[in-house]
């Protein structure tokens, strides 16, 4: 029998620390040390949280008096800007760090400072941080101290476009994103347009002038292929549901290629990743509270233009399972440990 | 008082159907003489839609019993291929149609064959239809035998364009329409993708190999610029919620201009056309149940893409709604008798 | 031609005055004055509302800046507590007052401060101020300087009994009212429990230690009966939609009677109750967006038990739709102007 | 480590079939020999259901060809009136059944064939089927041949009341069930009530006339508290939601206990029963995906009248997971194995 990993949680009364706690509770190998929350702090989890009755027995603690030092890996499900402040000290201690919150997503500071609007207090970890999407930087993470959790957009998207874009297949200045994502991705937030009478029978795209996953891909993508030109016209919308994302990208080839053989071969070794044959539409719920990313991809007649569908669950392949993913990955444990989970039909 | 204008409706118990129900019980100069349906014959109308007791007394009556030929307009809200097997017989005895439908919506009959499946039974009075965007062809439409009225889809996403084809501000191969739609635009049938434990929580894109209207769009569009070369792709997506749709175009401009002006003059003198300034974003439910179209757009910066978003309510501006707007023109009424109909919000 | 009538509304950015506004914007005989907002003084309406774009043109003005006094009638559409700070003075200068608010619903201060936990400033203008429900108190109404508009659940709940009520053919001591309402009954506020993540695909009961409206019911059904025993259990539940109230009340009969004709009877001459056959079941679908309130009722074989069934808009007749009815009979209108609203389906 | 439970399903696609692929995919003792589907025979489970790909790898078989003689236990998951046509050949063969459907649900055949409008072909069966709710029959289920799965209401309505009456605290005589289901209780068919264009933002009862669960309530209450007085009026209503059931009880206590005590000790030892304290009130989605039933209770002041909140599940609960629970017993696996399963929150 494995030792048992110990983890905690900064930050785990939002829905993605709750995600995580929902996922890690089932996880064979894991051993949950202290779980923060500044709000809910001296309640017990399963009080703010009925679900997790009978599965989690802990109580929120302060974070001012939580001791993280103790933990093989801490996950940060907190607003951004939060992890920053803590991971000078843990790394300096070895504990190793998940982010998933955007602190660690972009490696510009000029950039990421004027799209989150704040100072970086940490620059001179970032050049270390591993951007955490294991279909990119499998071998990176597996060492990395701190691993940068992708967005939620921006996993749905990158995972559409890696092989065509690897593979030099279209043309990188021109590529659209036209993403939709459930309202649980906007969090468990005093804000009137998530409430129910807003937002249900509703259909909106917003930050349409500009939305901070847009710098997270460019960048990322041109990393994974060492290329800068790569130019992205990104808009999100918000869905009335709950859970999950659905990217319609559109990009324009550049050569001749198959491509269904294309996607087979380039995911044929990726447990989460699942490629429908050309022509069908893969559907959010489909993949509803799994950790798979279900894509497709049709190419139209008399263009060069081709459409691929993405699909994910944003809070488990958007946020808490591929932190798990990531913490399989950096503990070498099996990849799909805890992950094997059946999306939830009908 | 202005006599009252005789109508009849031929398939009156689909949602297109009774939204025209709806809205004609509202409208101060209709005098609605029958009501088919096939399926619902010999029932009272009240008994099948409940929300219309007391505002419609009529039974719906079998098709083959019902004389149309003392109407003033007859409103088709039938499958596609019905309404041109009673065209020839109606405008011959000068009553004059709308057709909710796609019979008339193409000129081109090979283009049409292809994608309904069937004959054209009718092909020497296409000619003479008009396609029945009053914010397109309003002076034809006022003398139209015979009025297509435009798909859901098309409505939306022409509206959205006009402004920028007309001009000839933008690359008119590379257009993208990304757009979606409420579920109520798949009618009342049975088909299990439509039951609410199906759909509900769920989303997906649907006919990526190819939409029937794309060749409405594109024809439609070439027709009004006189300009053959427009190229659409055209994706769309079902939206877990009833009514609904909301279009989302990319376009890269080929020239520089103030588009907040262009689109505000363009439909300076449009009852039913709200143009946002740049950078809002509207929602489907500032529409719905309302004959509004709801048009905002965002040029890219460092880049020559535009992003314009457009919203109805497909089953008003839609379907029903816009019919009824074309009868107002056919008829010389006020163009907005009957359809001053404030959203329902929330 | 009707001289208009002027009306102002205090507390107009919520649910309810929002919904006043689209019933008063199609009112044939209504000027608007002034609408008040705290929140949103300065902004016109149709920015914090674009659905009544083109249909009110006003700016909320600051409730503490309004002159009401050139009010024939003013709306409260404010939380407990306030008309009854304004009261005095408007009735003194001859403005009427109809409050969509709790503060004239009882004339029992201990109970109603008990309830609502605040003292009640008001209490010599309780005794003329009339319970607005229509089909209880028309005669009464048409002359009420204060109007107490009656809340939701009350109203489907009143309804509902009224015929066996009135005509003591109940056990009144043993009557349960098991009542549903969308989510807009909450009102637009800032509770993370109406965010669309809790509570679409979710239901659940709420204050089942006591509600507010349980005091309302029973003393008004006693007055109307000048019956002290009436004794209610009611307990309130959240539906996952918007709009809405289905009631579901069971009683015991104590005597034998023809309940349609009873109900048929009762209500003959109501423009806005519609009486369906025995065993069928109204649909909350089936009155959305209008004035309606739909009642059924089954007598249970083998038992002297009797359901029930109520369902309104919560918003219309639940609110908004009812303070115009009353209006409109205590400006000695036609009772129905303005609010001859077709219900929206689908 | 144990030897594999061999079974298999009869009517795999509808719902409750493939709740039970999910479920039992995850189980760590099951070896899924076959699945039948008149409708789908042929067709890989996974390319119905996407959401199993790479959990079942099998095709649906026809039911006609299917050898089950070799399963430990079959499962029906199909229509009413199925499972007794194989029920005999079975048994005599030493296969074990737990039917999902009704046909054994109910001892006296008279009532049966009442409700369900046929012949029951089986009688002789009748006397040793066991009803198989484990918290009422947990020892006669051990040893049954046949296990008859509660329906979906009743399981939570006689959770909720069997404490009170195995105690007798409760006049048995007159209790009222205000049940409210998720659409997925309805099934997967071709109704167009079940669209969501209809059943989407809509509320209402259905059934008041009577409903099957009635009487298999009322005899199974019966039974297990030997006393034949016992009385229910029960109305269901239909959610505008995917899962889940809440029932409202309304029962008059005829002694003074504790309540709180009597429901915690007689529920102490099950693992799938969480009592809440009196005046929580338990939501669907605590218990969403979930084998679990959660209850709460308020005693009305000033009355004997006793309210009670269950929620469960309906597909899990209510159909599969307590298949699966009945299973466990049968084949002495422990009870919870495959059910540990985590609420899906939000």
């Amino acid at each position: 029998m494995k030792k048992k990993i110990n983890i905690s949680i900064v930050g785990g009364s939002g829905y993605t620390g709750i995600e995580l706690l929902r996922l890690l509770s089932q996880h064979p190998h894991i051993n949950i040390q202290q779980i923060t929350s500044r709000g809910d702090k001296g309640r017990s989890v399963s009080a703010v949280y009925p679900s997790l009755k009978g599965f989690i027995k802990q109580e929120f603690v302060n974070p001012n008096e939580a001791d993280l030092t103790n933990s093989d890996i801490v996950f940060f499900a907190t607003p951004n800007g939060i992890a920053m402040q803590y991971a000078q000290d843990l790394i300096k201690k070895g504990v190793r760090i998940i982010d998933l919150a955007a602190d660690f997503r972009i490696k510009n500071t000029e950039v990421w400072e004027k799209w989150y609007g704040m100072k970086h207090i940490c620059k001179d970890l970032l050049k270390d941080a591993v951007y955490g999407l294991p279909e990119m930087n499998r071998n990176k993470i597996k060492k990395a101290q701190i691993v940068a959790n992708p967005g939620c957009y921006p996993t749905a998207i990158q995972l559409g476009l890696l092989p065509l874009i690897k593979n030099n297949l279209i043309d990188k200045s021109n590529i659209i994103a036209d993403a939709k994502s459930g309202i649980s991705g906007a969090g468990k937030k005093f804000d009137t347009n998530l409430l129910m009478s807003e937002s249900a029978e509703n259909f909106k795209a917003y930050a349409i002038q500009g939305h901070r996953h847009l710098p997270e891909i460019e960048e990322n993508l041109s990393i994974a292929t060492q290329d800068s030109k790569i130019k992205l016209t990104f808009v999100p919308h918000l869905l009335p549901m709950i859970r999950g994302i659905h990217a319609t990208i559109y990009v324009d080839a550049i050569a001749d290629f198959d491509i269904s053989a294309l996607y087979q071969k380039f995911y044929a070794n990726e447990p989460f990743v699942d490629i429908l044959s050309q022509g069908e539409c893969p559907e959010i719920k489909s993949v509803r509270s799994s950790n798979i990313c279900r894509i497709s991809f049709q190419k139209q007649t008399n263009s060069n233009k081709i459409v691929i569908l993405s699909v994910i669950d944003n809070l488990v392949k958007g946020a808490a399972g591929q932190a798990i993913q990531n913490m399989n990955i950096m503990m070498s444990c099996d990849e799909t440990a805890g992950l094997k989970l059946i999306p939830l039909v009908p």
